[in-house]
């Protein structure tokens, strides 16, 4: 019989990466909690024609499309907003404004396999619904650095722009939105000369081209630049006077490295105002990215509401933790095994075990029926702390054999007084 | 345009269900710890061979099965197990026996819509792989009960049987397998009179209908009289034999509530030794269950590995909390709101709202722009402890005005004593 595989492109997770995973997401959830976020769990099958209403054609062409027994069209989530816009547009319609959403969990994009990019991935999605206000912007750049920070990541900076400054001259220069949206799919991927040839004006080529070449680590002098050089695009210019604010009060509140680019561009349609996206040195795939979506509510049929939202590639973030050798194994409790000498204490040896692991120590039963030295021998292989040995002789006491691995000492310890004892 | 919908028996957790789901999760991941079990994180997509291995027939026909875009067969995954079973046989291939594993998670299964019964549902999952003792039974039930009692749920009880009682009569008479797995499957869903049928001997059919009459709450006075029912069948007695050890090592090491059952039957093909379910008064589906499968790791190529399992239906968990109005908001965190008076003053806010974040203090900033009033209205809806308004006035003395709207009073609070003073 052959060994089964798992499906191209999706992982096993065990050990260590299990580990880190847990992790990550534990403090994803902490974030949310500390910004006021509250999760919500949806499907990770989705009908088409949810999925399909606003993501960029290029996602459409790399989702996991199926139909059920019942012959409707369904496809695996390439992502969590739209699930969350239907959420906004049906049952939580009512809610007060600002709404403020988490959500975690794996989605599934059919692309070519390789390093941090995989089929089925995780990620930490939070959703900001119902401001205009840069602030609003502001806040999920900011959580999206507390996010990095309290994980152990240094070194990390963001990439910002806003996707009116392009739409802004395109528009300017009538290009209509079909063929913007493709030049700023080409751009995403940096593909640039792709992309200007799709632009027929050759003064808006120009522009573009020139835009391409503005980027800089100071914000300010580059929002001063972006802001002479679109002088004459009135959207362009109001997109970089939005972008600034957003800018100026994410770098007043907290210490960020921050490179602005306004060429910069996302792959999915959906985006109207800042975008961003997150990097560690040595790693030259984005560990987050967002930006405001104002108009995507109403696609899902609901009240214009404006949006801002992020997500967090959690398969990435756990390479760069790997990459910078950050601890995620963050536990420390002890870890004990449990013996009968014989046959007949099972019972008494299982009460023990019960007993400890209501006062949350991590026991181990010996399940194998293993002698004594063989059992030992195996915990001391699995870097365990202590063994509880179980006798008859010592149990007549109210007693066990308390025997610590590491340097192979052994004490008669009263079973009252083992957790004190193991804890110590 | 239309409202969207969820795809027909999936469901949207929001609010106090989600809250559940969260809490449900967090408890058996601390019980997986407190036992020793390692998580690990498998995909939710398969190839379809893996996962038709050795489920019934029954559950093949209930999968959703697609092919991928590289025309390969794929299915949503109905259980854990199969996945679980292929870490054992490769990448955990050469780990020291016993394999304790731990996943939580969605699965998937085509049936019809019910309370309870969702055609994508959560599950946590515990295998223990390597011993083929009672004492390892005896872990399954012991931590499903550990995990009930943990969640605050009460008056569950255990249903427990063992697999071999039926196929030990049924093979001594000659049923081959596939007609035992059939009649299994039907005595699963109490058709009884469609076991019997299948069914030839007119002996073993007496006997079996014999045996669907027994069961009984003295787990020790039941055993005995299967033991005597069963006496001339030679492998049967040694599966009562087997059953009356793991049920002695349960009673006397913890205290539960356990019917007897020798013709509970469950559908899956793999089960080998002893199964349970558990149930809630008044809820008559199972909360979970498991059991025994010492042959199925051989089906995947690997060693011949015994293993015990079980999983548990977080989605009728979070039924069973409801129904006894178990409180699983467990949070007691203060909830802050950070308004600023004037536009100005937005960073000098976001500074002191991520002051309070490093300390733990859950803050949602006003990013709605709104006047102090309305956004005080709004943060009393919602049910918000304190509002830290931050003016000019003040902020020239390092304070902030800081109002608790329980009870409207409020005060000038230096930045610095803020946190010391909400969390008191």
């Amino acid at each position: 019989m052959p060994a089964f595989q798992t499906v191209r492109g999706m992982r096993d997770l065990i050990g260590e990466e299990a580990q880190a995973f847990t992790y990550i997401i534990g403090k994803a959830r902490e974030t949310s909690s500390l910004y006021g976020y509250k999760e919500v769990i949806t499907p990770h099958v989705e009908p088409l024609e949810l999925l399909s209403a606003k993501s960029g054609e290029e996602i459409r062409q790399r989702m996991f499309i199926f139909k059920d027994l019942g012959e409707r069209l369904v496809a695996l989530r390439p992502e969590f907003t739209a699930s969350i816009a239907r959420l906004a547009t049906t049952s939580l319609k009512n809610e007060p404004k600002p709404l403020r959403l988490f959500s975690v969990g794996t989605v599934y994009r059919y692309d070519e396999p390789q390093r941090g990019r995989y089929r089925e991935f995780w990620q930490s999605n939070f959703e900001l619904m119902g401001s205009t206000k840069p602030e609003g912007d502001a806040e999920i750049v900011l959580l999206t650095n507390n996010l990095m920070k309290s994980l152990g990541l240094h070194g990390y900076a963001f990439k910002i722009g806003h996707i009116g400054i392009i739409r802004g001259i395109l528009s300017q220069d009538d290009v209509d939105e079909k063929t913007q949206n493709a030049v700023l799919q080409r751009m995403d991927k940096k593909e640039y000369d792709a992309a200007l040839k799709l632009v027929e004006s050759e003064k808006c080529r120009t522009m573009l081209e020139g835009l391409i070449g503005i980027r800089g680590n100071d914000w300010l002098d580059t929002v001063e630049q972006i802001q002479s050089y679109v002088a004459s695009y009135e959207k362009a210019k109001a997109a970089v006077e939005n972008l600034a604010e957003v800018l100026r009060l994410v770098t007043e509140s907290a210490d960020l490295s921050i490179t602005v680019e306004p060429a910069f561009a996302r792959g999915l349609e959906y985006y109207t105002g800042m975008i961003f996206e997150i990097y560690i040195p040595g790693l030259d795939i984005a560990l987050g990215g967002g930006g405001r979506y104002d108009k995507l509510i109403e696609v899902f049929g609901g009240e214009p509401t404006p949006g801002v939202g992020c997500a967090h590639g959690i398969d990435r973030v756990a390479i760069a933790l790997q990459t910078q050798k950050t601890v995620t194994n963050t536990k420390t409790a002890k870890k004990v095994v449990v013996v009968p000498i014989t046959e007949a204490l099972k019972s008494e040896a299982l009460k023990i075990a019960q007993k400890l692991r209501a006062e949350g120590v991590t026991v181990e039963f010996e399940v194998m029926g293993r002698k004594m030295a063989k059992a030992l021998e195996d915990a001391d292989k699995r870097r365990v702390d202590f063994a509880v040995i179980v006798g008859d002789r010592e149990l007549k006491e109210g007693a066990v054999v308390l025997k610590e691995l590491a340097n192979r000492q052994q004490y008669t310890v009263l079973i009252e007084k083992l957790v004190e004892k193991i804890k110590s």
